[in-house]
């Protein structure tokens, strides 16, 4: 999607070197732009580990761009070992995230991949290519769940007499948690490109802000009029009229139609039942899990306190990027990552495939596996 | 309640010189303990504006003590128009806080009492004493609402053979927004005195951060454990059994029950019906709306942006409070500051003179009028 102007992805090689991957260095968004190269694994691992880069698909995609870095390390140090290079470079980059799916999956597929080639120079060609695969693959995946999207917004506006339509979303599933136009957020690029007015309530999404950061400002730069809220405000908003459509994404489906997202994804889902307002959960399929039925016996993440109780923003008057405390220094806090939206709050699953029910019967029509 | 070991309330006259009323600066906390000494009618009226006092029941004391120190300015300047004097401090304190319901019947209360003696002097005493009255009417309600509070607490304790009781609650409806007690915390409070194990989830309630900054503060100064979780949280505890019970206070709850309540009771309300957890919800009668039947027709205050796209805190290496930038410069952001809650969604409402069902019967039977 666009920023200022100029269309980009979230990941790609250096137009004039291609020995360098370059990303968007997400950590100092949205307060500065920064555009980081990456000429090794060492600092593809340390892109994910310290999150330059977030969110499944693009953590995959910067694991397969790190493999293909392996192989150009592999190359400078002369290495003929590339098998143990590159068994040591899949292990560097698994370590940096241990639960993230998509990270195993792209570098199981990079290691697959390149064992069936010989020679050093034949291993970098082809994961150069594979990785560009990745993420072509990931952004074909986002298009489609948009385009399967686009139908719903459509309708609401037609209702509407094509007045605003204005949807709710809660953390960032946006397009640079992926390779390009995200999952939540791809049905309404698609709408806004197609000159569909639309209008997104964008949730904070306390304790990372992950809305008030990411979201707003990849809306703001497509040029998708969006207005930030406390997570508080949602539900207001719809005992109001206010919202015609939630969209949100997730971390993991059951093949029930439990959604695992962000934390908070719950109450809003609780909010639009109440208010009769559609919930709708957008994800690649990847993400359904074929293993749970019951979404409450998810293991939830705790995360560190420090995310509670302080918070980073920028400090106007020094132009810094800063922390500071928000609680009494003594108390104590959690920091649930994740909650689980049970099916029955679901109005339905917005997939590459298609749209169907959040039930097994639905997923299995799309999926028959 | 206490702060460090020794008792306090919200306001006080100076132990050693009367003409002196003092207040806990609230602006300061959690990071800094800072007592303001107000010694005329203007600082007792920037005390209410710039929200050094906050909360209902406390801006009615200060306003009362305000008029008091009115009695104390017209002395000090030999004026003899007491009346005019008198009428114009009515008029300063009345414009501080357009909407605080507490504010006006205080004033009204002090200027109906003041027209009844003749002299400054005598003015002046009587000021002193009603003021200390309205302080210790509250003092009593608040203690009140904590009495028929206790046993909902006392009867999980006791259901769960004296385990720890897990009791959620929203914004700060604590004892600094009172004088003493408050009246969400009021049963809280009663029963970690009594010997009742109690642990506290305290939404940080965004965007003032009430409960991270304030209801933190203050349980954690009275020894009472308790926790903070940013607003998206409350869902998950509830789906997994690990609140018992929420209390929170009220703005203004209709005659039908309907509550409104700071932004996001609504969604924690939705919750907690939604997994059998009661929710309750604290209130002195003096908020109970007698005229308004559908709480959805509450008018709802919009504050500031700033509230939301910047936060307040401390930067532990200057040790200055300080606020930072959360979103992009120039996203947009709204600002709602309450919502409704249904009666549907209430347990039960718990008032000074007992505990009712929320409806017009529930109430009419507690408030015959």
């Amino acid at each position: 999607m666009k920023i200022n102007g100029t269309p980009y992805r979230s990941i790609w090689l250096h137009p004039e070197d291609s020995t360098i991957v370059q990303i968007i260095d997400q950590r100092w968004l949205p307060h500065r732009l920064v555009i980081a190269d990456l000429s090794t694994v060492e600092e593809a691992a340390f892109a994910i580990k310290e999150m330059q880069v977030r969110g499944a698909p693009l953590i995959g995609a910067t694991a397969a761009y790190g493999m293909y870095l392996a192989c150009l390390d592999a190359q400078k140090a002369g290495e003929n070992l590339a098998e143990d290079w590159l068994a040591k470079a899949y292990d560097r980059l698994l370590d940096t995230r241990p639960t993230a799916i998509n990270l195993h999956w792209a570098l199981e597929r990079m290691k697959k991949t390149l064992a069936s080639v010989e020679s050093l120079t034949e291993k970098a060609a082809l994961a150069l290519e594979t990785a560009q695969q990745v993420c072509d693959e990931d952004v074909d995946i986002c298009y489609n769940i948009g385009q399967h999207g686009l139908p719903i917004i459509e309708e609401i506006s037609r209702r509407k007499g094509g007045e605003v339509v204005n949807i709710l979303t809660h953390c960032n599933a946006g397009w640079i948690a992926t390779v390009d136009w995200g999952t939540a957020t791809s049905p309404i690029y698609q709408a806004h490109d197609k000159g569909i007015k639309v209008h997104v309530w964008v949730d904070e999404t306390r304790p990372r802000n992950q809305g008030a950061r990411l979201t707003s400002w990849e809306l703001n730069e497509h040029g998708v009029p969006n207005t930030v809220i406390v997570d508080n405000v949602g539900g207001h908003l719809m005992q109001h009229g206010m919202v015609d459509l939630c969209i949100v994404g997730t971390d993991r489906t059951t093949y029930t139609g439990d959604v695992a997202n962000k934390i908070g994804t719950y109450l809003k889902a609780l909010a639009a039942k109440d208010n009769n307002v559609p919930f709708y959960v957008a994800l690649p399929s990847t993400t359904i899990d074929w293993e749970i039925r019951d979404g409450l016996t998810i293991p939830i993440e705790q995360r560190r306190v420090n995310e509670v109780i302080r918070i980073q923003g920028l400090d106007e008057e020094t132009n810094e990027v800063k922390q500071v405390l928000l609680t009494p220094q003594q108390s104590k806090a959690a920091n649930y990552a994740f909650d689980v939206t049970p099916s029955r709050l679901v109005t339905g699953l917005i997939t590459e495939r298609g749209v169907c029910e959040a039930s097994e019967e639905g997923i299995r029509g799309l999926f028959p596996g």
